[in-house]
């Protein structure tokens, strides 16, 4: 008789996303004459650049007709995306990433799901807290995490590094006794928005290096810094090859959400041993995955092309927009926020001491807005409250003005 | 100090068809005046149809539109793709399968090479011998498969099931004390080109529900079955809801290798105790995975319009006049060959007892075509050859002109 993998049992509740699907859902069919702003998933609202859109229709043009068709993708993306990667978003930054270290893949979401797999179930994780949950679920599905507290939310075998006001929403190094193996930094933050000066970014290089872990650096919301000093890649650290992987992601500099693609970058030098991790991604690829589609890879090409770079900084303008006036105005009605310089990710103190989930629940009932509750991202997420700047302009400034307006 | 997933090391060599790319290109290099014929991997070479391509441009023209932009795809795939599919390919076939069991992906290889995660791995495997690759490895990089014996090119913990001419390759129920949890079987059979009936798979069907076992079904090759009394699904056998798993591929039927496009089957009926599998494998969609791109969910449902079936019965028909060429054309030359009638492969025995790869370097160097060694399929593929449809009409009839001139 066949057994499932328990691991899955212990995972509580849906995944938070899905389960902010369900309330609002509900709440819309209940309510449906009520307009609904959503400002929770980080889901972006642009429509795609005409540079990407032109590369779209031109490869789906190459692929009808025989001479120009494409089959199978090259395992680990096309030549001409991984070098395009490499030359514009590393070595034009002096970081030393070769075309050959990047892994296309169809998204971050994904490989950031799938690159624990790479490492023994001894291995100990610590995480950000607040973090994205999918650093931590897919750990749990792997059986990596021990046993979970519902009480206090956690899991008995992840180390978690509280991100509060109090650091400024970064995380200090583990102390004695609570050494990591794997170290998952994500910068500029999901959910805080907060980032981490080069500097302290590279503490965790050399702690890393010490230690013997490796970092799993998510960069996804690399294009959203405005600011000098803070690093775009953790490859801009000394030493990050022998220790650090990097996951990026065109959803959120290209739109590209509804599109998938994303890549992963492993330094041939980070090895365990003799055991390259290069060598053993590459083989995951090659075992478990078909490649990006080539269509899509043409839209990920065009995004490093002069028309596609211009036309996305006005993307990314319209949406800093956005989070300058979430910022500014809930600053003005007297609400502790967060984030939204460098990041399209504002972060903010629930008032009067409501739980995360009530002031979801106060939002979309009240004023039919919907964000993300901060507890959803881990207990030190409780109290606080995401909001994206992926909405438009319009829904923005509306979202904003009805959330002034309640009376709590 | 990190360790790594110490079970990748076990995987022997690298994955076969990116052991025969490694070959063909140093082939090429060296040979850069030869035109060389690839029947190798089985890659569609006939570009998108019509019908496929105008839902593409319209696609991305909506991506290009605020109104119609679309970000994140729900999680499970769209549904008018689930819709389409669930009516068409199951019930109009009178199979009882609903849209909300039909989980889109990018891919069967990928949906094939993920979904052992479901299960304990306590739990044990059969597969056919000579098979699919993918299926062994993902088992063998989760610590599902025991030890390998090199000699015998064998996982202690799988139990192989012999597909040989003496049993028209396909496979005997298990003896007693070789009881699987996970049974693994694709038909038409990659890489025989076999097909089994529907009495032989109500057997499998009926054993699985006895001893408890689950039949993960590969139908990636279903629209190439000409004959009659021969499943499209294993859902047409009665009792598969509370046993079977369908994989099935966009690859084949309608040339998606280069767009991605696939979908398992997970009815709601298929329990471990309380525990559904349908649960389970929407959590691992919600959680690691993030939809597949809106624009090609939008060419699969191309698929299933009326001029879409038209051109791919069409693209089928020139693919299965390309195998009956090879089929008829080798045996003519005193070949031993089976598939191609219901599959676009097909297998044909080594001349003069020449192990398979000596095959393939035979027809490498002398005549510069690309087959796939069976022996790269499992033990019992040695001394046996794959030939693919896939290539052009031209290349296929000269390929087999240039086998047949091959003095040996």
């Amino acid at each position: 008789m066949f057994k499932i993998n328990e691991n899955y049992l212990k995972l509580p509740g849906s995944y938070l996303f899905s389960a902010i699907g369900k309330k609002v859902n509900a709440y819309s069919a209940a309510h449906p004459d009520k307009k609904i702003i959503r400002l929770g998933i980080g889901d972006v609202t642009q429509p795609l650049a005409p540079a990407i859109l032109e590369a779209l229709h031109r490869a789906v043009d190459e692929m009808g007709r025989a001479e120009t068709f494409r089959g199978y993708a090259p395992d680990l993306g096309y030549e001409f995306l991984r070098s395009a990667i490499a030359g514009q978003d590393y070595q034009a930054r002096g970081c030393e990433i070769s075309a050959d270290e990047i892994f296309v893949s169809d998204g971050a979401k994904c490989d950031s799901a799938n690159i624990q797999e790479l490492f023994s179930l001894d291995n100990r994780i610590a995480v950000c807290d607040p973090v994205y949950p999918v650093y931590v679920d897919s750990n749990v599905m792997a059986g990596r995490t021990g046993t979970y507290d519902s009480a206090k939310e956690t899991w008995s075998d992840v180390i978690y590094m509280p991100c509060t006001a109090d650091n400024a929403f970064a995380p200090e190094l583990p102390g004695d006794g609570q050494t990591p193996d794997l170290i998952y930094l994500c910068f500029p933050n999901n959910p805080t928005g907060a980032v981490i000066s080069k500097a302290r970014l590279q503490e965790w290089v050399d702690y890393a290096n010490r230690v013997g872990a490796v970092i799993l650096f998510d960069a996804a919301y690399e294009a959203y810094i405005s600011e000098p000093d803070i690093p775009h890649s953790i490859y801009e650290c000394e030493g990050a090859r022998t220790c650090a992987i990097e996951l990026r992601s065109f959803s959120k500099n290209a739109g590209f959400t509804g599109l998938r693609l994303g890549f992963t970058v492993v330094p041939k030098e980070l090895k365990c041993g003799d055991v390259s991790l290069h060598g053993m991604w590459a083989r995951r690829h090659g075992t478990k995955y078909n490649g990006a589609p080539y269509i899509v890879q043409r839209a990920g090409e065009a995004v490093y092309s002069p028309e596609g770079k211009a036309q996305l900084k006005e993307q990314i303008a319209a949406y800093m927009k956005n989070a300058a006036y979430i910022f500014n105005g809930l600053k003005e009605a007297g609400y502790t926020v967060s984030g939204g310089v460098n990041s399209p990710y504002i972060w903010l103190k629930t008032p009067g001491g409501m739980s995360s989930w009530e002031f979801f629940d106060c939002l979309l009932e009240q004023v039919n807005v919907v964000g993300t509750p901060g507890s959803g991202f881990g207990p030190n997420g409780e109290g606080y409250f995401r909001l994206t700047a992926f909405g438009s302009y319009e829904n923005t400034v509306e979202a904003v003005d009805r959330i002034r307006k309640l009376h709590l």
